[in-house]
């Protein structure tokens, strides 16, 4: 059924179905990994890729060019499995325009991961130890980066999402599924520390559950929230050394168990936080 | 005893205690309020002073010299007892200011009310009602007044509350009241809409937790968060018109409750939130 009498008014869809109402999309659906370049979200896209030889996904980086291993798996699979746009969180201008070129080619979307984090950048932004290292700019950036970033790449990507969740896709619904973590939990926090990246994946949990609402209640659409464990990649290496072997998890490791949650997911776990391992984390 | 030892280092207090060791505090102690200039503010102001001869109270806005019901109470009030010190939570140079004009006069806190809270300013922010009105902007301005202002006055603030406490003010630790709301809780939001206020006031949430875990543990203080009700407000004026009368509550009735509320907290509610009537809220 095409639902594109719901969308009058949403720019982006409607631009989106008349230039592509016929393109549709392939029986494993279209997914989109915002954040792909690498670490979790790129091996997202590898896995999305090996999975189904029909479904098509949409990785989306600051820049394209540079990102070796998207290019990579782009000549490995066949024409139009991959789609590599340009997107900066940062810059909701990007965002609006991946979604008119995501529109444009494949006119809808059943599946978006927000898989960006920022969490240390040397010189500009580190975990805080202590309240007294707390700065604003950090806390700002963290903000900026963690939680305002997805929460505008669903709003962009909405119309998509909208006319999206197809039943070929196995799940009847169209799933958003953030990358959230453990340190976002306030009753789980027992540690301290860290203040820049917990508020801002805290309020990530917010929005995601605000969005949530809306979202299941207008549309034919779900947002979880996911805890990927302590996993091996840029994002984590310098704080690897507290972290016991069996617990620092490889991205083939997590990004399966991810992927199982994402197929198994039921419209009435709308709003919810899962870890890796299928287990609800309190907020 | 006098706990300068321990400040070694802390630039603020150690001034402080050079320039006030003998001023002390009056057996009331010293109550700093932070957004003090109208609304719950000014009602927590005018209930402190009320309710002893001897305590102290710092009230801090962005323009004193405007703020006509603070200088009223100033006069209505014997010397020395209501001090009003600008202090602009999106500039954290007036943050150290006022610590250090704090230091250099009382010496010590006993008690910090945070109650900036930014809801809607006409033309600027209002609170979103869909996600398509989600607008960085909003996003960004409700986080750095809601959230980063109120952690950036607790970090200037530790070391007076460091050395506050006193067991003349009947509580035994220096306590931290961060005014949050109920529509912060992840857990109790059913409703959705209203993003830039709710992910604000979550993040908030988080990072008094994230406070409370490190000063209650390296020190004698306490942090809480507290639910204040409905009030009746400029804050909550444009959407009052829903709320039943009997759930809109006059700033006198809320503040009596809440003072309830700072007066019984024990160290071991450390990290709590609590609305207006004592139950904790859910995160």
């Amino acid at each position: 059924m095409w639902r594109g009498g719901a969308m009058a008014g949403l720019a982006v869809a409607a631009r989106a179905f008349s230039a592509s109402a016929s393109a549709g999309a392939g029986a494993g659906g279209v997914a989109m990994v915002q954040g792909a370049s690498r670490g979790i979200g790129l091996e997202f896209v590898r896995q999305l890729l090996r999975r189904s030889d029909q479904g098509r996904v949409v990785a989306t980086c600051r820049a394209p060019a540079s990102a070796a291993e998207l290019q990579k798996l782009k000549e490995e699979h066949a024409p139009g499995r991959l789609t590599v746009l340009p997107l900066d969180v940062t810059d909701e201008s990007t965002i609006e325009a991946a979604a008119a070129s995501i529109g444009e080619t494949h006119g809808s979307l059943d599946l978006l991961i927000n898989s960006t984090g920022i969490l240390s950048i040397p010189n500009v932004i580190q975990p805080e130890t202590t309240l007294s290292k707390v700065q604003k700019s950090s806390l700002l950036l963290a903000y900026e980066v963690n939680a305002v970033g997805p929460i505008l790449v669903i709003k962009h990507m909405w119309p998509l999402l909208k006319v999206g969740g197809r039943s070929e896709t196995g799940r009847g619904f169209s799933l958003v599924a953030n990358m959230s973590a453990r340190v976002s939990s306030i009753g789980d926090n027992g540690l301290g520390g860290w203040h820049s990246y917990r508020a801002s994946k805290t309020a990530l949990n917010q929005l995601t559950k605000t969005a949530s609402v809306e979202l299941g209640r207008k549309d034919n659409i779900a947002c979880i929230l996911l805890h990927p464990g302590t996993v091996d990649t840029d994002l984590s290496r310098p704080f690897q050394r507290n972290v016991p072997k069996d617990k620092l998890f490889t991205r083939d490791f997590s990004v399966q168990k991810l992927l199982s949650i994402i197929d198994n997911v039921k419209k009435s776990d709308n709003g919810k936080f899962f870890a890796w391992d299928g287990q609800e984390i309190p907020w």
